[in-house]
């Protein structure tokens, strides 16, 4: 049993709220989870002092401090940040560490997380859908006799119509040149494989023929391509299960960041088919990984998975990643007007996408929509079940790009908005990626205005990522740090001040940071903040008003990406980011590029669907959408110049006021 | 005006018949084509001076003898045999040249031959089967905008369904590649490459695109890899035009005459990789024959054709030699049950099998039926039109193998019969191939029985070859040499003696011929060739009599291949080699093979055709029919056991006996 996976419950006294916990967690990280405030702009660095708590019940570890005298220690205070939960405990803030009026306050909401969607393989079996688009079919034939003297391929033909019911096939030269030996080696006992037709006026193409039984050897990858990172999973396609998973940074981030970075390399000489090489390594670095880890259960012990054995791989990732990975020219997807080279990609054998897999391994690329809506997000759309749901649904995948996907199995429209790169840390003046030190999670002390924050790995803090960014500006804001308009209340705390863009709050001081310099959030990082959050929501809006319907239609959102699985629902409400809706009607899907990818993998009927899925789908250009602006100017405000959208973060500010 | 072509005029006295020869043709050729006889055994030679004629009027070449007088000369004396014609002429022929009693006889039938079925492209164009299966078309798109930002891709595909009506495209990743550029290039005006689909279930392929306006360069391929010679058409798809012709032998030739050496020699370790190589190069070197030979009339003068513009090549053979050609191991057709590999095979970029051609070049081979009936047939069916008429045909090609094939527009039946090489002149003591010197015509003085030999080249004669074995039994029977048992009747003449494999009869003597022996057709022989011919009739017989059909139904007759060019009608009634049908009803195709293939070359009606054509076309066993045996035992005589079935030859005899 894997040890970091046990959980423990901390009860908080005097709230005499409980919440569970991955053990090793910091008391921060439970206070924050219980909804509790405690004082700590360290981080969890251990250095302000100011997170006292005392456990009262309990065992735990670390929580020393030069700022604790033995005494009490002994009486079991310890610095919150710094104290790793190892068993169930009951802890006390102190009023002094906590709020400092009225005791704990319980209308600090719990931070709200959206479920996660869980991919299972027994539910696409229930539902008929688990029928892998590459299938292997073992064939018993007649050996040929006077009366019979058909054609080998003749007979392979009527055999897999009699016994099972295939129809119209194509093949190629080197399969050809296989069936006569295949067909005598074992007695004319032979297993084929298949490409079903991805629709029904397609062909089975016939991929391969193998003497013997092997109808039970039947593998597949799924891969997306991140911009970022590159996930592998290999299946049995018999089964449904997977075998081995893997993923590597995609490397062509040593030559840029982004996809633009990306595409300005490839327009050099040699660029693209760098580009090119450089992602096909990895692939076929993490084919090889999930080839050694893969191992079989058989009848005679396990057995490892050979190279040969892979029929088919299905890739998916946005636009530009595709482009790059068929080393199609991708330059014009950075310029206006935007348009990729091609949006459908015909099946390939994967060896001449320079994969090392065998010719009849097949290679399915995921379709795209446009130059910024791409085989990612259709993926998703289909990994995540949106294509066949009755609920009005808002996919949305926030990255510096946010891809939106409107609608439900009825109808379909799409759009990509330039957020720019907030929600990944950037063009923030102490933002940061998630990385150690980052603050990812926050609280404010409403009288004091004194911050708790929350590292990455309970590092002395560095900086801002994004989802810590989120989070921030909605504490802010909700209490009333700052204005709808992003700007600062004149309040009278040492942690508010001028700074050199505007006025500034203080997160962290110099000596508590893992930097040399203060923490600081200014109105010009609010005001991008808001301006990101702004076109996500008005392109939204825009989508919902071309299709004749309101924000408050919508009946389900569906998160997807790196982001999604971080982002706070409340802060995302209450800063205007997500429309506001019941948070058990969002649902989070974590890679859902990869999902896509793997389900496609495992069902010939959702392949199909896809198909029909990017026919559906309505791509809007935002920018050329009139009403995109004047939504754009109604959402650069918190949350929105229009409150009844956001019913409760109106009710709250009303409360306030009275 | 190619002087080879002319023709003259040729009377002779005193039967005043009148015939139109090829300038340059003998005199011997021009009596045997009016039905004449003139002693003539050498052949033409000069040697045995038992020909001589006289020159009425005109002049002539040649015809000089040592056994012509000078007195005789000068009064008009030639010797036929050496005569050659170069203006209209009359001439008589003395009663001790001809036949001796009664003046010239009318009875001897003038030899037919078959009636030539000539393609013409204008039929195609007037019957709306003109449109080539690979298409050129131009495309003038709208450059992108903002508001129409589809893939460059997507807008190809636009521009196809909505400027040319073509839906449901394929491609494949070298094409992607190429088309942002393409577009680019001259702003958005391009050509693009399509094979059309097979059937209407099947989608277009996008083969290749250009910048710019090149739907008038469109140039194809047809060949027929023949088991002795490769043909080969350049065709320009644009007008339909033929621009070139070549043929070379079939270098595999050097490792078997026939089809069952080659697939021995094929079964020898990379012997198969062999006789591809062989072909495939034989092939190549005709395709750069035919390209340093083409010029394309021009508005700008003419042009050369490039080798990126030739976008398909349709191929037909046997099916042995598509075996070799595709490296498909062929070693099953030559044993019991006679299994090929395939008889349908996929289109497939013509570079896989080692052409020397582009990508872009589609190479479409033409789907046999059976080991022995093969695409040279199906070919045949297509490019003689056999398929689309409503009389009931007999399709036949003689060769080592008879192919035969029955039926008319509704429905097709096929066999192929083992006729041995009588036709091609093997297994007869002394038989040749149709090469200089070998006795391809002839007729006999019923009196002296005294032979006129015609050879090819005029030349002394070295043996007798397939067409000429035909006159010569045919007119030995007639003549009442021989007798329906192809046994010799008791005849007083040194003509006819006794040999080592039987009685036989002399055509030549030893110094009248190009060898060193007495050339002579044995019993043996005419076993041989009975054995031969009633195999084939048998064949007709068989396949007629199992879709409840007899030969008297027959309403016409397509030869096609060599035999089928030399065939003399008459002769081949009379020995009951074939039905006896009105002359009239007997076409000729020649190589109807190359013709199929050119054919779909030019119409991808007809292509869409051959497949339904195959489907249509039900194949039989001749050794596994029971009936066939009978019919086989009941043919070994001259014409038939049943004389019903032949009543002109019936008729004759009958006369003669009274």
């Amino acid at each position: 049993m894997n040890d970091t996976l046990s959980t423990c419950s901390v009860t908080f006294a005097p709230a005499e709220r409980t919440v569970t916990v991955k053990k090793n967690s910091s008391l921060i990280q439970a206070a924050r989870k219980a909804g509790l405030h405690i004082n700590a702009s360290c981080g969890g660095a251990g250095v302000c002092g100011k997170c006292r708590i005392i456990v009262e019940e309990g065992r735990v570890h670390g929580g020393e401090s030069e700022k604790l005298s033995p005494k009490d220690f002994e009486r079991g205070y310890r610095q919150a940040c710094t104290t790793e939960i190892i068993e169930d405990v009951t802890v006390r803030i102190p009023e002094e560490s906590g709020r400092q009026k009225g005791g704990l306050d319980t209308d600090i909401p719990p931070r709200h997380r959206a479920r996660m969607h869980v991919f299972n393989i027994d539910d696409l079996k229930k539902e008929g859908l688990f029928d892998p688009p590459v299938e292997k079919l073992r064939l018993e034939l007649i050996p040929p006799t006077a009366t019979d003297n058909r054609a080998d391929v003749g007979r392979l033909i009527q055999g897999l119509a009699d016994q099972h019911n295939k129809h119209r096939l194509v093949t190629d030269l080197p399969v050809l040149r296989k069936i006569r030996r295949a067909l005598r080696e074992k007695d004319f006992l032979v297993t084929v494989t298949l490409e079903l037709p991805v629709n029904n006026r397609s062909k089975c193409h016939l991929l391969n023929i193998q003497p013997g039984r092997w109808d039970h050897r039947n593998f597949g990858l799924a891969v997306d391509i991140g911009t970022t990172t590159i996930y592998g999973v290999l299946i049995d396609l018999h089964s449904g299960k997977v075998l081995a998973k893997a993923s590597c940074y995609n490397p062509q981030m040593s030559y840029g960041e982004d996809v633009i970075a990306r595409i300005i390399y490839a327009e050099k000489p040699k660029g693209l088919a760098m580009m090119q090489e450089l992602v096909v390594d990895a692939i076929n670095s993490l084919i090889s990984d999930m080839l050694k880890q893969a191992r079989l259960p058989d009848d005679d012990k396990s057995s490892p998975i050979d190279r040969d054995e892979i029929n088919s791989i299905t890739i998916a990732g946005n636009t530009t990643m595709t482009h790059l990975f068929l080393r199609l020219e991708p330059d014009n997807i950075r310029r206006s007007p935007y348009v990729p080279v091609s949006t459908f990609f015909p099946p390939m054998p994967a060896p001449d996408l320079g994969l090392e897999l065998k010719r009849h391994c097949v290679a399915l690329l995921y379709p795209a929509i446009s130059s910024y809506v791409g085989g990612d997000i259709v993926a998703g759309v289909m990994g995540s079940g949106m294509y066949r749901t009755d609920l009005l649904t808002l996919f949305i995948d926030v990255g510096t790009n946010a891809e939106i996907v409107i609608g439900n199995k009825e109808w379909l429209a799409c759009a990509a908005c330039s957020a720019g790169p907030a929600f990944e840390g950037g063009g923030i003046t102490h933002g940061v990626r998630a990385v150690e030190g980052a603050i990812s999670d926050f609280s404010i002390n409403p009288e004091t205005l004194e911050p708790m924050n929350v590292t990455e790995g309970n590092k002395a803090p560095i900086g801002i990522c994004g989802s810590g960014l989120l989070i921030i500006v909605a504490t802010l804001f909700e209490n009333g740090v700052i204005n709808p308009d992003g700007k600062f209340n004149d309040l009278d705390t040492p942690r508010i001040r001028k700074g050199r863009s505007g006025m500034e709050y203080v997160l962290a001081w110099e000596d508590e940071c893992g930097t040399d310099h203060d923490i600081v959030l200014n109105e010009v990082d609010i005001e991008n903040f808001i301006r990101a959050k702004a076109a996500i929501f008005a392109g939204v809006s825009t989508l919902l008003e071309q299709v004749g319907l309101q924000v408050s239609d919508l009946e389900q959102i569906i998160l997807a990406g790196g982001f999604g699985s971080f982002i706070d629902l409340d802060s995302a409400m209450t800063v205007g980011l997500l429309p506001e809706v019941d948070p058990d009607k969002i649902i989070y899907v974590g890679n859902g590029s990869l999902m896509g990818a793997w389900m496609s993998e495992l069902s010939n009927h959702i392949r199909q669907d896809v198909v029909a899925v990017v026919r559906k789908m309505t791509s809007f250009e935002l920018s050329e959408v009139p009403g995109f602006k004047d939504q754009y100017v109604a959402s650069i405000f918190l949350p929105h110049t229009d409150l009844s959208l956001f019913p409760k973060v109106a009710e709250r500010r009303t409360t306030e006021q009275r």
